[in-house]
């Protein structure tokens, strides 16, 4: 790309006149006019098909929009993060996430360590852990430990393939407040509960604080057999008392939304079994190897990454709904969401200026149908127009086949009502303007190979939009103010101490706090 | 209001020119030179504590909002609605929830039915039917099956108060996709089991399909004593099998997502028993009197509300996040965002006409502290400015005090930080501009008397939106098109029909489903 900035671009111009063009067409006029033109605006990898011919676009948006992905440089810059590059500019690190999935050239070493050893000497010792554990019966209970990417990715694909479980119950023990930790404990046992505690430097505050209170409760019983470590710390899990082969590696080039592929997938391998979760690194790893070869225009995670940009810097839309018709996926959405708002929500470029565009959307979502009997109601007559993904299975991992067909049903019809609207005469309530678009991802069956590409391909799609608005995808300094923030005021609240220098409203709710607090204790 | 259109009158365009006037305005500036803004900005009712001083307003801002809602009769409205009147236009039915928590005058009557009659009879019913299960011991586990608010309301409600349950567990089915009765029932056996069907009409698909499961897989274990139904379709209910003492009854109107004060409550009174379920609704009625006999300017569900309108439409956010700092109400963002988004997610007015101003924002979110390591770095640093309202509880209901000291820290220091912001010298990826608004609702602890307050709360604050909007907030036509349309495609799908008039999109992800079924069956 050129030194100008990206909304003086050729390629940004020209689709700020073409969406003027646009502002009046009608999707069902264009699927009138054109009836080949589902099949030009869909696209297939194995077992995944992607639909995204109800937008609002015609060739000429596609075309336009692959010359922004040009001139921003997609290709390379794709390269450059699968290569090893250092594309986490303000950390100085690569994001080798991708590396994990086994798709890494072979000669890569970071700080004097080859990528491919590290990530295979892991997969082994992640398969004899789960292995041992899987097959000790002593075991009836394993709670996870972690925060952030520690939880949120275990947990959302631990839900995901509940079907294929096996004998062990799964916990996940994530926040600060003490009644996650206290009431996952009440019904588990001391001598049958296995702790894995996973943080990257091993000092998280909520995942340090719930590691203190399990170590704790399991009491002298042989502590250090009930505790797993996954972190780039491993002197500091020593001293919390977890032997060596307990302990499994992080690295620095593994960013905690993209970490679920690296040891913090340890519970995913007990729950599942190893040989699962070599499927989903696997199906990732299909979906990184289409990303790297496919060009532009029939690349996947290219091509929604700029259905996004199209709606969110040409439209205006802001926000962007997931809808997996999978009550299994009911964490999916609450993991895309992170994946793409911690990675993108930024008002900062590469080279420190202040952007003018917008960039990450706020995406949230539901499982259908339960959505459509929540929040839908906006989707179809809401003010806003708000993009939806719809994911779908095509096979039932249960026998209830009627319910499997009515479930699929719903999601193509939902598509189906938001593209094409509907009038009631005199009847102004039951009016649906139509024209909101929708892609639909059907995926053959759920299963981790295939969840695995669904997952990759949202990691790529976020990375892509990042690359266009010149944003770093891979560091998260917003998080740090707060944090910041929140020990003086806990220091002030512990010791009963006046606070004068700040706000009058953090004041307030300070004293509010102190005043209830002293006159019940 | 006069009859002209809500953007031409003069509240309106008063706040227009305001907001011009505002837009450079910092909050961190007003803080300074006000010592007493947070108590000039904040209100108290009994265990509940609004701080609404980190906003980006002013006494006049207040005064202009409040003239707003007086241009749109707001005190009228709230009146009419309280009292029966037939506000959900659309439907010509009352909406009353207010009425199920007792607040409500004696001789109302509907369709020939004492009100407080039938509200006083039914929790009769609710009492009886949750003690009696409640202390039969045959029964382990309860199964809700419902969607929409007959699944939202009872489980965001049970999570939030988990910490006074029984010793029953409770499960809630409610998606059509078959493996959420079927991983649910894996671990229950029919005679400890009892089902709780709920669905105003008796016909909802997806209850109706599961409630059938169900009853299969209970088999010939005297099965009338296994099932109760809640339902406005009594008959259907005793058609069903179910014994006249085990169907509650439902009315029109009580909406579907203001249902959860109804017999549609029972699995709270189940799982955390009639007394609690009580207080809740205690809690709730409070709640109710604050917003009728509050003048308006210390009227919290309507100082909410504005402050809401504020953003919308004269600022033009877009959304509008919920961040719970306790973990039980992990279901609560969800519970309001359908509560928001069904009820104002609308673009028609009450006179039938389609309006030019935006209603319901997108509301998301996640409970704290996990938000923080998942979304809120777009928060703090994304290109949208994201209203949040924070909501904490002073007291614990545990015993780790550190952690609770933690996680109020926490609270306070997100507010403070999107209010203050930070420079870091020459780092500009460590820049937070701040000014970004939040709420801070403290409230005493988390038991169901100050839950009642919270929900109702929220019913308040969406009401009064949808007056300032004048459209219906108790409809929702918007669901009706998706479900007509999945009708003719589950047809077409169970019997492999060719189709061929509608969109090729539909028609292409249809065949791809048959292909794919056809070639593995």
């Amino acid at each position: 790309m050129s030194n100008k900035p990206l909304t003086e671009c050729k390629g940004w111009k020209d689709l700020e006149n073409h969406h003027k063009k646009m502002e009046n067409v009608y999707m069902r006029d264009m699927f009138t006019k054109n009836p080949a033109r589902a099949k030009h605006f869909s696209l297939k990898l194995d077992g995944l098909f992607l639909d995204y011919s109800k937008h609002i676009i015609t060739e000429e948006t596609m075309e336009k929009l692959l010359c922004l992905a040009n001139d921003c440089d997609i290709e390379k810059k794709r390269d450059e993060m699968l290569s090893g590059a250092h594309v986490n500019t303000s950390e100085n690190q690569p994001a080798l996430h991708t590396a994990l999935r086994g798709f890494v050239d072979k000669d890569l070493n970071i700080d004097n360590e080859n990528i491919l050893d590290f990530v295979n000497k892991t997969l082994k010792h992640i398969e004899k852990l789960s292995n041992d554990i899987r097959s000790n019966e002593n075991f009836t209970d394993i709670v996870n430990i972690g925060i952030g990417g520690s939880y949120l990715g275990p947990h959302s694909v631990c839900e995901a393939l509940k079907d294929y479980a096996g004998n062990q119950n799964i916990h996940f023990v994530s926040n600060i407040d003490g009644s996650h930790i206290t009431q996952t404990l009440k019904s588990l046992k001391p001598k049958s509960t296995l702790f894995i505690v996973s943080s990257k430097s091993f000092t998280t505050l909520e995942t340090m604080a719930n590691a203190k209170i399990a170590k704790d409760w399991i009491g002298s019983i042989n502590e250090n057999n009930h505790f797993i470590a996954i972190t780039a710390n491993e002197s500091a899990a020593r001293e919390f008392g977890i032997k060596d082969s307990y302990i499994l590696p992080m690295r620095n080039w593994i960013g905690g939304r993209y970490s679920l592929w690296s040891a913090i997938g340890l519970p995913i391998a007990i729950y599942t079994g190893f040989d699962v979760f070599k499927d989903l690194l696997a199906g990732a790893r299909n979906m990184d190897k289409h990303f790297q070869e496919t060009p532009l225009d029939k690349n996947m995670p290219v091509i929604m990454a700029m259905l996004g940009i199209w709606y969110r810097n040409f439209w205006n839309y802001n926000t962007h709904a997931i809808s997996p018709y999978a009550q299994n996926l009911h964490k999916f959405p609450a993991y895309v969401q992170q994946l793409d708002m911690e990675s993108n929500g930024k008002n900062i470029d590469k080279k420190g200026h202040e952007i003018s565009y917008n960039t990450s959307p706020v995406v949230f979502g539901e499982t259908g149908t339960n959505a459509q009997h929540a929040f839908f109601q906006m989707l179809h007559q809401g003010s806003d127009i708000i993009p939806v993904d719809f994911i779908a299975f095509i096979n039932a991992n249960h026998t209830l086949n009627t319910h499997h067909t009515q479930l699929l049903s719903n999601a193509l019809a939902q598509s189906q009502a938001l593209m094409n609207g509907s009038t009631v005469k005199n009847e102004m309530h039951r009016k649906f303007k139509g024209n909101r678009p929708s892609s639909t991802i059907l995926l053959n069956k759920l299963d981790a190979y295939n969840l695995g590409m669904l997952l990759a391909l949202y990691e790529h799609k976020i990375f892509v939009q990042g690359c266009i608005w010149n944003i770093n995808s891979f560091d998260q300094w917003g998080v740090e103010l707060g944090k910041e923030l929140a020990k003086n005021i806990t220091n002030i609240i512990e010791n009963n101490e006046t606070i004068q220098e700040t706000d009058s409203s953090t004041q307030n709710l300070i004293h509010h706090i102190q005043a209830y607090k002293n006159k019940n204790s």
